[in-house]
């Protein structure tokens, strides 16, 4: 901490230790806050570009906010480091998404500044009514609460729900919508064009500059500058915006665009707005990745960029390296385009999640057969169900945890009408370090109490391509595929195309005192479980299941024929999820037999590496190889 | 079918058939049909008030578009019995949802016309996207797709997200927002106030009408006409109507309003615009109940009013009379309102379900603790968490089907957080007459699986009344409770309050031969069930569970140490359900025996009474007995 000597950051223990600044003091705050968030995040990695790019605006909001008495919601909470570092946590910022260190996304658990937890996207203007219709009801008038969502975010259909329910109660609520043109990747649709036309407005906004810093000069702001404020905001829209409509039209005060890079300008028009009732939107420009070049030249990859070198910029990903096996996703989206290559029926749609999916393969191979549809998970598969019942085959490829966003979509608009709709659910299991609102652990359970729908989850690469070939087949209704973050095993993963039969599980080893069923890629964790007590001198048989639905009944009659010890390992929630299934047949078919299912308990899962988190749910390696001792012994 | 001799509807078999008529024939068309409708729906209950309110613009979409070609999609389906009975089920109408008739709702498996599968709202704007998207991809650029969409369903944070996609793909999809100031209630929130304010424009209005008349009368739309017509547009709507941003803003360009009962224009309208490329939405004001006065001047009332008098709009409400039990949802309003004059930290939350949800009695008591969001359920949830975490204690009453569309919210704002907020499910299980897109079937399956929920479904009126007292108790969690559509068996049902402990189940009948576990209102059908067995010389016992979680345990230890012949019965699916739940149990307890799950199957259940879906899925009081009876003699 040598290079906080003499800084002002070092002396902001709490954000009111930064309201004893002066306003010009706050330019050196926000260099020493962007200039840690570098430090820190270049060497233990995160969330980079959305925090760099906030920098000001999180200084000024706690320079004129009341925090912790004002309530500050971060929507997503990739922006948040800053506020984290301003808020108490400087020093032990460098446990940023470890394992029992701090949370990558606010958490009211961590820290009263972390008034609601976030991490899924377009929650903070619904909180924040909520909040605020609170406060009144408490008689607690005086008390303000701000919303930051970024424009990516407000293309989610729950802000807009948020934005349509705003002016109903007439909350003292502040929605400042960070602008920067970007969800992970460049945001797209109607809301994203349209802000850049009211941004691009360059006499408005130099008129509007000139107004309110004459504003600012009057001494704090009465009755009389407050209604000059409104007066003049009104008459200059009117005269020149009508592109704030957008907002103004469903009863919520627009003011903005304003530069959310210059921190004092900005403090003077948070500390003028906190006195103006109401709910009211400021729209702020923002860069993302904003004071650090490579970051701001290429902002999907410094969204999250893992280490780099902090001054050059050099990105040193290992996690995926040559002759390594690849990442899933990148293996679904080359298979995705070789399959279109062969199936002119296969569409490829993702919400807002191009890089992060590998969809953007196809976006740019195939870009009229490739949808990024913005951050809208209810959308994206309704879309997609639109398609399918046209005669095309969507591949609709969402994170698992996001499916959650369309879960009623999913039965109503696919399920029902037994549409042939591919979903590729992403990041299925535990994801790691983005921790408990990010798991994929539900889909499992979620996916297969829905009727009409096959639930599978491909042990490696080989088996996800072939699992997609067979998904696109003729004839097919909906079908889920679910695979992990990160890499798998496979280096020699592009074989040539096999179809599946539905409902066949695979014997990857036969054995005579216990049977170990796996479905996804804990298949290979136990596998290697299976070897560990082969070579122990142990009889263990494995079984790939591939299927949770339909399960290979005619497999499973033979196991339980011949077994009377079973586990069951799946990457994801115990409840009523693969095992459960398992437990089903055998309670439907009579059997008996001692059934253990490991997998993920009924609890929340924080962050960690998603080994870390395995070993502490006890499904890694060793977890497998003691709980079959355990059996094999009793 | 009598009073339909000499009519013109008699004569319209498809919609072919109404395209041959003459423009001026069409008044006559939609006075037949409304006739039609009123005569139907008066004596076979339904959906009646939106079905009248698009009389006309059902007719003039019919005859100025070339279905079944051209795509017509209806938001929800409320309003789409004039469109069934003008496409070819005239004759079976009839058999309006009632068992193995037509389904109240579009289906596509029912006719060509249904384009697209509906029930829950704001879907459509999605699905015509994605129709369009493909008609493009397989070169059908004549092919127009149509989406009618309520304002109220226009609230639904999916039906923006197909907004702000819709100007990415420029597609050929025209937008119908059908403006009728209602959702099943009165809509409510911005989007409502800002439709309001363009039609109360007077001046515009008539102008506007001027102009487009004045078009029409050029013979087609040339390239030249419809420049002119463009042109006209964007000079008009500059100068006068500012508000119309709202659309336009998000690249949709927007026409209207128009008036929707005059068909003539209405068709000429629609005419025009079939020939503009493009997205583009059509601002339509309706009338809810139009031509039928007392649906007119009782538009909640008349929504779905089940049987009434024809001429004199006398309602024949019979289901719940005098002395007798009450319907669920009324013992959840009128306790609501016991349980916040007790509790000031109480709140009620509906999304635009106050009347069906019965919180209108708290809204009219206590209107500033109790909300109506509009059809928002995400926002409804997170506007929960919101207060939650600020110290209120929300009851947040959403429908099981629609509960769905909150999964996530659900999860990661109120679940993660731990929140006390009370979820009270109505129309949990089997619904009846609307059929498979609304059985609230899987909720005690998504809940269960959920870390922190309690998920409890009480038995009869006493339960809900005790489950919410025990809800709103100091120092709680998430909390749901859910329970049916329709009437409970308790007359007496205002008893005072008891506090229910968490997890314990309660015993109904003892015996010894055979155990039926049962939760929520399962428990009276299986008490018949029991009662008829024990008459006929078996020993049964019967427990109320009460709670899918936590499992009473300790009851289940004693309950699988006693019995090898065990029923569990669930108003909803059994994969994943409450008897899997139970038999999850008896797995890690190492438990053996026959344990059967009654309940629904793995596949969508169509509509009929809830008496009959029930039957059909065997858990009726017959069924069970028969099940028991099989078990104690095998």
């Amino acid at each position: 901490m040598e290079e906080l000597e003499g800084s002002l950051l070092k002396k902001i223990n709490e954000p009111a230790d930064l309201r004893k600044l002066n306003l010009d003091d706050l330019p050196v705050v926000c260099d020493e806050l962007r200039q840690f968030i570098i430090d820190e995040v270049s060497s233990n990695p995160g969330h980079f570009g959305a925090s760099l790019g906030v920098v000001e605006l999180t200084v000024a909001l706690h320079y004129a906010y009341k925090t912790p008495y004002d309530l500050l919601i971060w929507d997503v909470g990739h922006q948040a480091y800053g506020h984290k570092i301003l808020t108490g946590r400087r020093e032990q910022f460098h446990t940023n998404r470890k394992y029992h260190g701090i949370s990558g996304f606010p958490k009211p658990s961590e820290s009263i500044y972390d008034t609601f937890g976030v991490g899924h996207a377009s929650t903070s203007i619904s909180a924040a009514l909520g909040m605020a219709v609170a406060a009144d009801l408490k008689k607690q008038r005086d008390q303000k609460i701000v919303a930051v969502i970024g424009d990516g975010s407000m293309t989610g259909g729950m802000a807009f729900e948020g934005l349509n329910n705003a002016a109903v109660n007439n909350s003292n609520v502040l929605i400042i919508l960070n602008d920067n043109n970007m969800a992970i990747d460049p945001n797209v649709g109607g809301v994203s064009n349209y802000l850049l036309n009211i941004s691009k407005s360059k006499s408005y906004n130099k008129l509007k500059r000139k107004i309110w810093n004459g504003l600012g000069k009057l001494n704090g702001l009465g009755p009389r500058a407050r209604r000059l404020v409104q007066n003049t905001e009104g008459a200059l829209k009117s005269a020149l915006l009508k592109e704030s409509n957008l907002f103004e039209s469903l009863g919520i005060r627009y003011f903005g665009p304003v530069d959310g890079h210059d921190v004092k300008y900005l403090a003077n028009v948070l500390r003028d707005l906190r006195d103006i009732p109401g709910p009211k939107l400021l729209h702020v420009i923002t860069k993302k990745g904003k004071g650090f070049k490579q970051a701001e030249l290429f902002q999907t990859e410094f969204h999250a960029p893992g280490k780099f070198d902090k001054v050059t910029g050099e990105l040193f990903d290992c996690e995926c390296a040559m002759n390594k096996p690849p990442k899933f996703q990148n293996v679904f989206g080359n298979t995705l385009v070789e399959l279109a290559e062969m199936n002119e029926r296969i569409v490829g749609v993702t919400p807002a999640m191009p890089t992060g999916s590998s969809l953007n393969i196809m976006m740019e191979k195939m870009p009229h057969r490739a949808f990024d549809v913005g951050i809208a998970e209810q959308h994206a598969v309704t879309f997609s169900a639109g398609m399918a019942i046209q005669g095309l085959i969507p591949f609709c490829n969402i994170y698992s945890t996001f499916m959650q966003r369309s879960y009623d979509q999913v039965i109503h608009d696919v399920a029902i009408q037994n549409l042939q709709v591919v979903f590729c659910l992403d990041r299925g299991g535990l994801v790691g370090a983005d921790g408990s609102t990010h798991h994929g652990v539900f889909d499992l359970a979620y996916m297969r109490h829905i009727p009409n729908m096959i639930v599978t989850a491909p042990m490696d690469e080989i088996e996800l391509r072939n699992m997609m070939f067979t998904a696109q087949q003729e004839n097919r209704g909906p079908f889920s595929i679910r695979y992990p973050r990160g890499c798998g095993c496979q280096v020699s993963w592009k074989q040539s195309f096999e179809s599946i039969p539905i409902g066949k599980a695979r014997v990857l080893t036969d054995g005579n005192e216990l049977a170990i069923l796996t479905i996804g890629t804990t298949g290979i964790t136990a596998a290697r479980a299976v070897k560990a007590l082969i070579k122990d001198g142990h009889s263990v048989a494995h079984y790939d299941m591939r299927f949770v639905k339909p399960l290979d009944q005619e497999l499973l009659h033979q196991v339980f024929a011949r077994f009377n010890k079973i586990i069951t390992v799946e990457d994801g929630v115990i409840q009523g999820g693969f095992g459960s299934a398992v437990v089903e047949f055998m309670s439907d078919h009579q059997y008996s037999a001692n059934v253990v299912r490991m997998g993920v308990p009924d609890r929340f899962v924080e962050h960690g590496t998603q080994e870390e988190l395995i070993r502490e749910c006890g499904y890694d390696q060793k977890g497998i190889y003691q709980m079959a001792l355990h059996l094999l012994e009793s």
